[in-house]
């Protein structure tokens, strides 16, 4: 269950009271390089243009992650084939080089590797959970071999789809963290972020929490729920929150998704560096201390994470060789007024502008038409908008 | 002159009528990365991290770019003294460092290696004509020696400086482009887009235009109003544009270093991958046949131009690979209202929110105050005005 | 207990289905006409000034009103001593000046008079129930004496006053309304709107609701609480709404008060006329009959009421004589771009622009800074953005 | 030509370097409150009811107006028979009422009584020279039979016709004023604001300006095109200007009509009591001494005017009784926050928000696409967007 080598494990480091720092989305970042075909989002990329990904986990490493999360996303056998992918790799190639390319470069540095599993259409189209846990098994069995150092569970908007990952996942002796893509309303079941993570923490995971669907705020607010409701049962967990880089206080309970801008016209609503540090600072006063990113999270979106928890962890990432604090690096420009900007204060109250007079400030989820007169899902989508609508006047209070 | 190996030079594709494509601005997206540091701006990451640099080289390549530029943005010996570079490695390290991740990455695909020149400390400091040619000069040799394709003096607030610039690059017999960052009120002595781009044809350069600074719109029309000029005067000339990848309809002659979100909060500004096939469209009308980025843009911005003129090209980048026509990759996702985005229509109209409802819609550029009483700035400003704000007209008649 | 003459009492009405259509808010009207001091809101005008508050009765009238409330709005003596108001009319005169106007223009119409009492000074600084009671008293011997139709107890934020106003106004044999200035979150001290509505009907109450404080959307929703309130409790009601004409999605608990544009610059939150055709037709489908409006509402927002409800009352009102139907009025324009907006669907689609690019869309109320830490405000508060902000989505979805 | 009684004519005030303060439109107040059809906008409630027309006098005399316009607009013949309005008053009874109506107010006060003439339907089919100032002569029979005290030909789009008008109101001896509804790229056939201006000085006018049409930034820029124009001329004149209270800075040069919003969803772009006093300084510090408003203009924006100009004026106007300078009304409030609200410095800096968050901040201009094609009048807009969008910028410099 020890990281290869001298490494701390997941659950040492947690038990320390360090704070984790995790990664980034690939998906989002590589298809903005050209290597993931969003629609797809199948990270075949790992076998066809191992570069490409391997130059990504440096990045993430010198931004101050600890965890390097094997690019397989999406990469169970029956999502492969299901979208349609042209097989030049088998999905057992995808994972292993995968896993070779995470465990590359957290050699390099500070980091653990961590085998993931997401969400599978097999278990949308009711397949069975024998079915199910075979497709978890398959990819367990590559992260088993490559022996990497952790596992996550992540991105599954059905709590029991989770659980039973958990479950396959527990089969080995390796740690197991969980996250679903949810918000404060729940599972698309309807059950609370509370009661999810009660199940997942009995299901055996000792890291529960959130990730993608939301921005951070949202994230935040999730799993401060979850953590009540874990603390409530009388159990114990960690946490961590893995969340957008875009601004969705406009989400219904199907996240970012639903957005009309999903998934290419996200540009305006991508937080700033500023954003992220706020995002950090928040995530630490909740209780979570594995804090990491999901879909739009750029590198330098995980160093902001990194420097406004530099004190709590008592260095810088290598990155902020090339980062000023709060913007120090103006200081020699030759315009005084944009060396005005280089200080906290300027930063943290600017309100950017969009530079696009001609569009609105928020949107209109779709797909609330459809579930129209659906009464059930209705009132759990009213009860959605009060949490999620909650993070706008927190926002405003704070800032 | 010619191209290694049997590679059609520049001055053949453009003579021939070809669309040359160029690459995105890499001090920006290698900052994002964390290898260049914002103030500075320089490009010490060739030596340093070359790995890095040839990523970037290669997500270009793949998204369609038939020029790979040296990373050699300011790069000469006064800037990287002047911004307090611990110099690790010497400037001529540096630019050869870059020069040769160019090469290795053009030769992989059908590119060029185009070394570049950009304004100098010493020129605002008012040195000598000589003293600032010498410094063109030091980075030329470097260019001579490790053979480029041809080169570019570009962002150049002054045209007296990239005529000087010009006149330096002109003693090879490698063809010379010169871009300007200026908007259509012309350099900062007010010297109009024309009569700038009249003098650096007869300074020598065969390619004229304008780089950074304004988004795409804007730089068009600089370009437009350039192209006049030269007719007007008898000449001839090629065209290129290489704006930035921000709506930047609210920026005084200055451009965007003057916007309050410059340079850590331009997120809402960024351009669409839409938004970039309609600028495609718009430098090819107005004949513009070099057409490329600067800062802001990522590979996937590039590989919008290129998928945006594939049927004038003739071909679509190998990036496009991983990218579905008008977000055709939507077409099998499982939610109906989704799967309704998959075409054209749907993203041409959409107006994206910013999901920042307590943001404004446009910024007041800093430095106006500091101007103001300068009559002379004051009226030059005014028409700046004019002509830049016509761009928020365009958009909306177009749109 | 009847009106003068052969009019239909209220109850009468009510208890018949019939719709009443109420006024629009006087003390923001002739403010805006120059009668009316913000800062005391004061209602001298009646007395100083009757032509100008006669003419604005005339002009609800002409909308559809089918109730003349008596300006007597803070026209308690203790109200009118506590602000200064230099006193060329007893507390009397303004009461009886008022009540003589309602009842002259009431006359020319369909229309009854009500008499209205609101909060006082002397609860807020804890004066006894008695004290209070005999503030009330006062105004209602000058209803009385008279003989207005029926009586209003509004613009209360505890319920504890209004069940005291209620009281006293009981001791008559009119009819009586009471309305809270609430949101969904209950009065300032934290009862609920149901617990508030089932109170003032077991003070005696015909009729209740909200007035003020929230735009159309909120008090909507707050009145649809009031009833499953009253209903759950076994009681019966007629329910009534008289908001904002001002978009409030970002209030907190206290209202537009705390709004930083209040009250000198809401101007870009004024609703149109299309938005209150909207607010009548859900303020009817939610079983509320006496709908009407508050501060902001002009006449023409009246007759946007009056025009939606014409086919469910019969009969447009006079004020419609000079207003097309859905804008029809521009049939004749000639500009053929100005004629295609004659019609339901254009206006109902539109997205109003603000034309104030460097403002924002929501504003961050006052005061949160100020409770910060009182534990059990703070937790009232959330609640209140939950119930609050919904309206936002809910707008949303209907649009 | 002297005023009835002691008043100082229009002249001798403005010879004198008073200030004129105009009054507001009419159409626009008197649709709001149920008296003007929109659509037609004819003046038929001169006569049908005289009582809010009074009263809307009244309000503007008391918010400081030096002039009592008569309610005259669009109230030639050929006007209301082409809109199809019932005659239950002919045109003459219409006329004679509006003048016995601003006489009796203007009596009340230090104001003139100004009777005005605007385009005609019979110039726009192209009428001859003789009909049209037939039309004019016949309006003008009325103004001198009721012995207005001068005379305004208002909102003309096009020069020619306005100078037809001047003509035929220079057959009296009366003062004659004359305002364009043009912008800063002049009339509809393009004839400059400098010219327009000679022209109308040249006909006889002794005052001319702009009114309608453009927001007050817009007009008074335009409003110094004329002056400029005039000066160079080496001719004299007084200077005056009328714009709407409607943010429009995302107009054409056919102004407000061609908003999508015009003319009923104008309320998001409403100016605050605090837009019209910077509004008042920069027409006063622009040479314009007749100040007054047009479209959407209420009383409380008159007295704004009026309050700016108070030093300059010597002079407050009586319905500043009823408010408190820069909110200064606001000192007794109960709540702090809301008391840190009654100065100066807080109104000026506040940029309200809309509470549209689903809304844009600039509007597309209906029409562009009608026009396209036309190049003549496509230069001339591209003109037009250069200068109104000029006034955005300054807004930015200023605020």
């Amino acid at each position: 269950m020890a990281p290869a080598g001298e490494k701390k494990g997941i659950l040492e480091r947690l038990d320390a009271g360090e704070i984790v720092i995790g990664d980034g989305g690939f998906v989002f970042a590589l298809e903005k390089r050209g290597y993931v075909k969003a629609g797809p989002w199948t990270p075949e990329a790992a076998a066809e243009h191992p570069e490409a990904v391997r130059q990504l986990h440096r990045e993430f490493l010198r931004a101050g992650s600890n965890v390097m999360q094997t690019f397989t996303f999406y990469a169970s056998d029956d999502k492969l084939e299901n979208r349609g992918h042209t097989q030049q790799f088998t999905g057992q190639q995808i994972n292993e080089a995968a896993c070779d390319l995470a465990r590359e470069v957290a050699n390099e540095g500070d980091a653990l590797v961590a085998g993931g599993v997401s969400q599978t259409p097999s278990y949308l189209s009711c397949k069975s959970e024998d079915e199910v846990k075979a497709i978890f098994k398959k990819q367990l069995d590559v992260f088993v071999s490559k022996n990497v150092d952790f596992l996550i569970a992540e991105y599954f908007e059905h709590v029991e789809e989770a659980e039973w990952a958990v479950q396959v996942l527990k089969t080995t002796e390796k740690p197991v963290a969980a996250t679903l893509c949810i918000g404060p309303e729940g599972d698309l079941n309807g059950v609370s972020p509370g009661d999810c993570a009660v199940r997942l923490v009995k299901a055996g995971a000792q890291i529960v929490g959130v990730n993608c669907h939301f921005d951070p705020e949202t994230c935040v607010k999730t799993v401060k729920l979850m953590k009540e409701g874990v603390e409530k049962a009388g159990l114990k967990a960690h946490y961590m929150s893995q969340p957008l880089a875009y601004h969705t206080p406009d989400c219904n309970c199907q996240g970012f998704i639903d957005l009309p801008e999903f998934p290419f016209s996200l540009e305006p609503r991508i937080l700033t560096r500023w954003d992220m540090q706020k995002y950090a600072r928040e995530a630490y006063a909740a209780g979570i201390r594995y804090i990491g990113g999901c879909c739009g999270f750029e590198p330098y979106h995980i160093r902001a994470l990194s420097e406004e928890l530099a004190t709590e962890r008592g260095f810088l990432p290598a990155g902020s060789e090339k980062h000023g604090n709060w913007g120090s690096g103006l200081e020699m420009h030759t315009k005084p007024w944009v060396r005005a900007r280089a200080r906290r204060d300027y930063w943290e109250k600017l309100k950017p502008a969009s530079g696009r007079p001609f569009c609105p400030s928020l949107a209109k989820p779709d797909g609330w038409g459809v579930t129209k007169g659906h009464d059930d899902l209705m009132q759990q989508k009213e009860a959605t908008s009060q949490e999620q609508l909650k993070a706008l006047f927190e926002k405003a209070k704070d800032h």
